[in-house]
């Protein structure tokens, strides 16, 4: 008999979900409002007694990556890529110094680059992002990421992204939940690491991206990546991405900028229960203290729609007990 | 102890997968070599000591729909779908007779429609597909595949797909894939039903689409779909989306005709084992005998490339038991 126990403690340990047997699956996360609104729904969601009850199936969460995953400032991180990537590749290129852009970037003259808003930042991913297979690509992403670091933190920038937003993740997915990313970042740029990093496949992470097109090199089927823009996963493009890559409505959603708006209110606004998140930087000390008035990251509109649509607004500094996972 | 012995046996049953405990799980396929290549391509994947191992992450299997997983003759089922709906929208859209397509399909005179080609298609889908949510779209399409008839074998249309290859999908599941259709049809027509029929969640659907926009109706957030082509997943433009949704180069592609070439040519050539299959339509007493002459499902260069390319050949009328699964 007591084999027989040890057998049926066995079989439950390996069938129930990891989350309803740990005490605390967000320990990251000071007991708060936040915190609480996050239990309370997954709790609701999941119990098939509830009202709220909700299939596996349609558990579906998004979140916004950067400054939502990971730090988004003192500018986006795949902009310090494209920027590094001018810089090495200027010199094969002299017809870059005809666009006023491009030579700013090699020059290091940030100012220009950011007064030229999306426009700018687009000519700077089609001259640096394009001309390769997708593989290829990904290989010159995973060696920057692999020495790049962060200016302010001397961290790679994978180290710097939020641990109660990786326990979050996960906690969600111990509950069923299948998580997305859906980054107005690019596509290609995100998938090299997001399952080591975040634990989502490259088919779960929605992106913005370039134009691919299919040809035979050299007798080879190849793709090769185009200088043409293909779609930007921003704003009102969140939901737009969302249907076309998931075909379902979330029923939770995560951002921390206006670029989320849209997003958060598509999946707020669907019948039965929902959940919608932002992440508001209030900790100039351990990370940055920005929204209304930041180039990167900027919140305004939907914070002020947060309170009317009952969005829980996470404050870094008071409802994160860590920000960056420990040290390896 | 016999309880625990019990214990034990329900904890095996529960933990190993399906498909390793029955003794064949292609029970309409005959045995010959199609069946054998399955067999041997899964067992070599799935066997931890075999040198081909694949891990379960990288088993991506890929299938088009249209002749591959359900009937495609006389017509595309969606063309059918198109031909209705023109016919019940044309009062509201007396502007639609003066446009030859559309006035063809109106007045029943499928050779024009089918002279028109891709872009005739395309007029219908623009004129039918788009104008509401993508939610309202879907209802239309399951009222439809409800009440509508294959003209010649008096069925539901969702009841005419192959049982020999829902028991492919299922197999291939059981054994750790995560199988993808890739189809040149509308995403949004394969949606609603993908999963009831073929066990293929929304997320898993690569198809054609239209674009789609984000708006605010009455203070609503909603998606609203636009009659402006977005993507034509067939041919060269499968590779693409593959790559665009799932992000990895899948080890299996299973199709029916030169829409699915470049499908097979970019699964097949990648490292480490991969498999291509065509099931080629030889039966006209069962289903239909078709290849290098069809309007749809256009078999010729692809048909003429499997035998170098390794790829597997289905014979429709020798290799397949069954070809509908049994009525309910």
């Amino acid at each position: 008999m007591k084999l027989f126990a040890r057998a049926v403690a066995l079989t439950t340990l390996l069938l129930f979900p990891l989350g309803a047997a740990l005490a605390d699956a967000l320990p990251s996360w000071n007991d708060g409002a936040a915190k609480a609104a996050i239990q309370s729904f997954v709790q609701k969601v999941t119990d098939p007694a509830s009202k709220d009850f909700v299939r596996p199936e349609e558990r579906i969460a998004v979140f916004d990556n950067d400054g939502t995953l990971w730090v988004e400032q003192p500018m986006y991180t795949q902009l310090a890529f494209a920027l590094d990537r001018v810089r090495e590749l200027a010199p094969q290129h002299p017809e870059w110094q005809q666009n006023p852009v491009l030579r700013a970037a090699i020059d290091g003259d940030l100012k220009t680059v950011a007064a030229a808003g999306e426009k700018g930042l687009l000519e700077l991913v089609m001259a640096t992002h394009a001309g390769m297979t997708p593989a290829a690509f990904q290989k010159i992403v995973t060696d920057w990421l692999a020495k790049a670091e962060h200016p302010r933190f001397k961290k790679k920038y994978t180290d710097l992204v939020y641990q109660p937003m990786l326990e979050l993740l996960a906690y969600l997915r111990e509950n069923g939940f299948t998580t997305y990313i859906v980054s107005g970042g690019g596509i290609e740029f995100m998938r090299p690491w997001s399952e080591a990093v975040y634990g989502v496949i490259p088919a779960q992470v929605v992106g913005s991206s370039i134009k691919t097109r299919f040809e035979m090199v050299d007798g080879k089927p190849a793709l090769v990546r185009e200088p043409s823009l293909n779609f930007i996963d921003d704003g009102a493009g969140k939901p737009v991405g969302i249907n076309q890559h998931i075909g379902q409505r979330p029923i939770a959603a995560f951002g921390n900028s206006d670029g989320d708006l849209q997003m958060l209110q598509w999946t707020t606004a669907g019948q039965g229960p929902r959940f919608g998140l932002i992440v508001h930087h209030t900790d100039a000390e351990r990370e940055y203290a920005y929204d209304r008035k930041s180039a990167f990251g900027h919140l305004d509109k939907a914070l002020d729609a947060a309170p009317g649509q009952g969005w829980t607004v996470v404050d870094m500094k008071s409802d994160w007990k860590t920000i960056f996972p420990p040290a390896k």
